[in-house]
């Protein structure tokens, strides 16, 4: 079959005939009919191969949706054409985190060779995916598979991150956005979705912060010098409840500790590399930080529902299987909007 | 092979040999070194054969532990020798309550003719069990199974009642365990290990307050008519924070309503048909009320671990497989001390 | 003063002239804006006087909003003029529970002589309200007075009601309605502002049904015999996973019964005297039963402040003092629209 | 009166006379049977006094016990007489956090000028220490005001910090204390008391942690460049569930991150200017890190109720309230063994 691999040679994502998976006991293999395009995967292609822990060539793409093609043996609970979402956070499927299905957090994992499909596995940017376990697959039902398929990580991920602080998200409190983009524009509909809580979003862009207020962003402002001092006057001077900052540079995380309030939590999703020192004087009291990562098979269940009411949409662009180069391209450069997402069957 | 059969025709359970199980794709057979008698069977098997929706006859037993005995294909994470204990509420592994591993809870199983072993499918009290999926193992470690096996259930589902109340049990609160038989008497060593509320324990038996006294309890009272007053007096007046009434008879569901305090909780964890009404003037404001099935796959892991620090034992009588009949005799007749274990294979 | 009184006399509440209050230490004074007219005040009216545990004449009313007009000695956090709502549920304030803000839950404070005020302490149908501890004012800021009053009992209960159950409300679950009353229809708008669930309203009233669409219903369900399959039907079999009670009579617990799914929540917050028992058998397993009883401080300010957000309105009719008894008149009749609210000094 | 005051003027803290305190509306007097001595107070001692935003001197001294002298206008619940505890994170009272109890996290305590006894109002080392709001006592029954009074701080400082993470400290887990001194010796006692994890204790002295094996940690570790290691071992490789670092210096908080695992808690209970960074690749997936200060005053009451358990006691060692000052000195030395309390009135 066809595939977007990534050989660690030096050169980008390049389209390759691959050999045809097949399911062997307990796997599903899936009809890929869209795959999302992810900042995280510039991050693996910006390793040298031979840092990787996994073997290359590596199909990319860690975001899939489709049907189901074939079953392996003893799979009972799915049939073939069965319209499906994966779930992509694979863990060991036996320890106390992944017995309530927080295989996110899976501490055997890495250890025992289990990789995410993209980000070490093959990946869904492909005419098929094997699916490892028939349980890392989700009911898509009636959702379109393009629109549906960026909220397996770009949804998932917001919405693991805001479940967590909900119990600080009360009526009369502020939840701040830092990044609109990909997953920080999923966020804030999120918030609005699950929450009473008062949503800022912050920017550098002003079409970004144009984009918070189209899907329900009650403040919007520019991520500058000033925002700090902007968000404190905005919420009389107590700060945050939650910060989600979905961008992780060093600015971004010194403006999120800058605006959280007492007893608060903060959230680093976004990769770029910034550190939040923690301490006696450096926070309010009682400010939690953290960083998570990706979320549960059961949230991914609760977020795919959530976009069933309406009430989250991801805006995307569309690629054929040949532009999938392209389409990391225009990711690299800051030019898509929304989400880029592959139609490897397209 | 072996196993304790209940065929339905009117007579009790019996030895017979069934066909010997072999494991499919996913599915793992475990040579069983112990198997737990329950009050359950009694109740599954006063049922009319015709009036259960599962075949007969059924092997019994849903507590079970052993040694890995053969994989099915494609079962990578466990060995041939590894010793286990099943996890008995297998639900249909899917949904939303099956994606957190409150199995427990799976709205589909039954639909899905999914039944636990034991209960429906074939159960642990045999030579052999066959196990629908691997993830129902969990690593018994160098428990004893003799001694562990009931805590599958007999632990498992105290635990999981004292679980969902931990945040009312608070220092200064006090907890009552209504009934110190199989559950009970592990509920009070649960209640200590987890909480630092006061344990006051309820029988009718001083044979089981000394039970509940040699375990832990703080105060130990005879359940009869001055119990509630009792209670109490014990507390200042305010009552428990939290009840467990483990019999669950009509008269112990109505002592547990009479002990309950304003904002607590109570959980009827004994089938003995009692039904407790809810309503303004009934109970004090905010007390809930819950009837709990078994636990989750992630507790199990839970109560197995803190069986490894020494913080619950259960108090067991064994019996080869030639005997298991008389240990229903004996159970029913209410004769058993702890927990009746059958050594299959012994 | 002037004030709304019952004396217990076998007659109806009358208006009549009683001393000036003058605030002690501690204490506030509050010139009442608006009062709200409750169904418990007409349940306390039932009692025969020599029954009730507190002396009469009793002035009405546990509704108050208004603003501060004087001020007893040691009280510093107010200001004479301050527009205030008054927090109802009076506790000992010393108690974990009141430590907590809980003292809806104080279990000190009926025997210490505590009561709310207008149902047992002098209440907020007067010209004037004696509050007795200056910490059961919350700032009222800009909202109107008239209405914002409701919201002290009648947005604060189901308020309190739905927030204990939040865990249970994500995406894809539903939330069921009985009774789109006084309490009915501010739950509507709660459950619409703090969850992603699916809200089902249920009435025997078809205008009740108008009434809850359009304040956010999704799914709205006469209350007869066909409610419980048609909930189930909505539900995909697996029923709800809240249910909330706002009438509280034999027929409507029992339906909430019917209608709850695995692992749910039934709230009983209505006074309809019924009782729904609990037992094995009875309700799906784990599914939990109580009644609540108002809020806690902290959850009227939180109330409060979604009011400000616009996302709770409750429906009112005014009525001088003077027309004070005929609103208790229509509102015995069932013929009050929303909330009865007296402007005493209107 | 006589009391232990720091002027601020270069010298240490010193027995003066000062104006006898005499309680307003609302307020108590205390008489002090027992206040503790806090590194806290050190700390305020090393800013220039002109720095500090409250005047000077003051009154040391934010531990105090002792019984009821005065009752300000308009106090009820208390008599003369009284055993009592301060509660000492005085907040607004009205604001949300205060409402739940959480003064410790008022955000409006500060700028209304109001600060805990003994750091900014008139402290408890003094014959009287007056109370601003009869709220702030709590009930100390017949506990031993000398061994309780490090209860209100150095107890229940650990306790907030321990109860916040208790969801994460399961069964299998650890938790891991860095510093067994004065609150990390009593945060030993209520891992124990509250929680199933195995606790594991590091300090940079022997004798610290034969203290920590007496009062009940499990293991017990050097705290030097292989204890990281040396945890990581004892945990399978997981690291801990919880890491409670008393100490707060750069080493510890380093300390305290590199043995935390997935999806843990960190808390930096101490002073010591440790700064942890928080960001991807610094710490495991989904650890949170917080700085958390003091405790609620239910927790207060819930810590106290765990003394009359005998789960908890401090070490302590008494001074007349003439040899203060040497306490403040061999505190500073590193002299005092567990808690330093002076005796006022002794």
């Amino acid at each position: 079959m066809r595939a977007l691999c990534f050989r660690g040679d030096g050169g980008g994502p390049e389209v390759a005939t691959v050999p045809d998976p097949e399911p062997g006991p307990g796997q599903v293999l899936v009809k890929v009919a869209a795959a999302g395009v992810c900042h995280s995967d510039l991050a693996v292609m910006s390793v040298p191969g031979e840092a990787l822990p996994f073997p290359l060539p590596l199909v990319l793409g860690h975001e899939g949706a489709g049907t189901v093609a074939a079953l392996g043996a003893g799979v009972t609970r799915w049939q073939v054409g069965d319209a499906v979402a994966v779930y992509g956070a694979w863990g060991c499927g036996l320890c106390a985190a992944c017995a309530e299905g927080r295989e996110n957090y899976c501490p055997r994992a890495a250890g025992l060779g289990i990789f995410p499909p993209g980000l070490g596995a093959a990946g869904a940017i492909a005419e098929y995916l094997l699916v490892d376990d028939a349980r890392h697959l989700v009911p898509l039902g009636d959702l379109d598979p393009v629109r549906a398929v960026p909220l397996t990580d770009a949804g998932l991920t917001p919405y693991h991150a805001i479940k967590r602080t909900l119990p600080k998200l009360r009526p009369g409190g502020t939840a701040v956005v830092i990044g609109v983009g990909g997953l920080g524009h999923v966020g804030v509909q999120l918030l609005r979705a699950l929450s009473p809580a008062t949503v800022v979003a912050l920017d550098v862009s002003e079409d970004k912060l144009a984009l918070a207020r189209e899907v329900g962003a009650h403040e919007t402002l520019l991520s500058d010098e000033h925002a700090a001092v902007a968000v404190r006057a905005l919420t009389d001077g107590l700060g945050a409840r939650a910060v989600f900052d979905f961008v992780g540079a060093p600015a971004t995380v010194a403006l999120a500790g800058a605006v959280a309030g007492l007893d608060g939590d903060i959230v680093i999703a976004g990769l770029g590399g910034g550190r939040l020192p923690v301490g006696f004087g450096a926070l309010p009291y009682g400010t939690t930080v953290t960083t998570t990562y990706w979320g549960t098979r059961a949230e991914l269940i609760e977020v795919l529902d959530l976009a069933r009411t309406g009430a989250v949409e991801v805006h995307v662009e569309t690629y054929t299987l040949d532009r999938a180069p392209d389409a990391y391209a225009r990711l690299h450069d800051g030019k898509v909007h929304g989400r880029a997402v592959i139609l490897p069957n397209g």
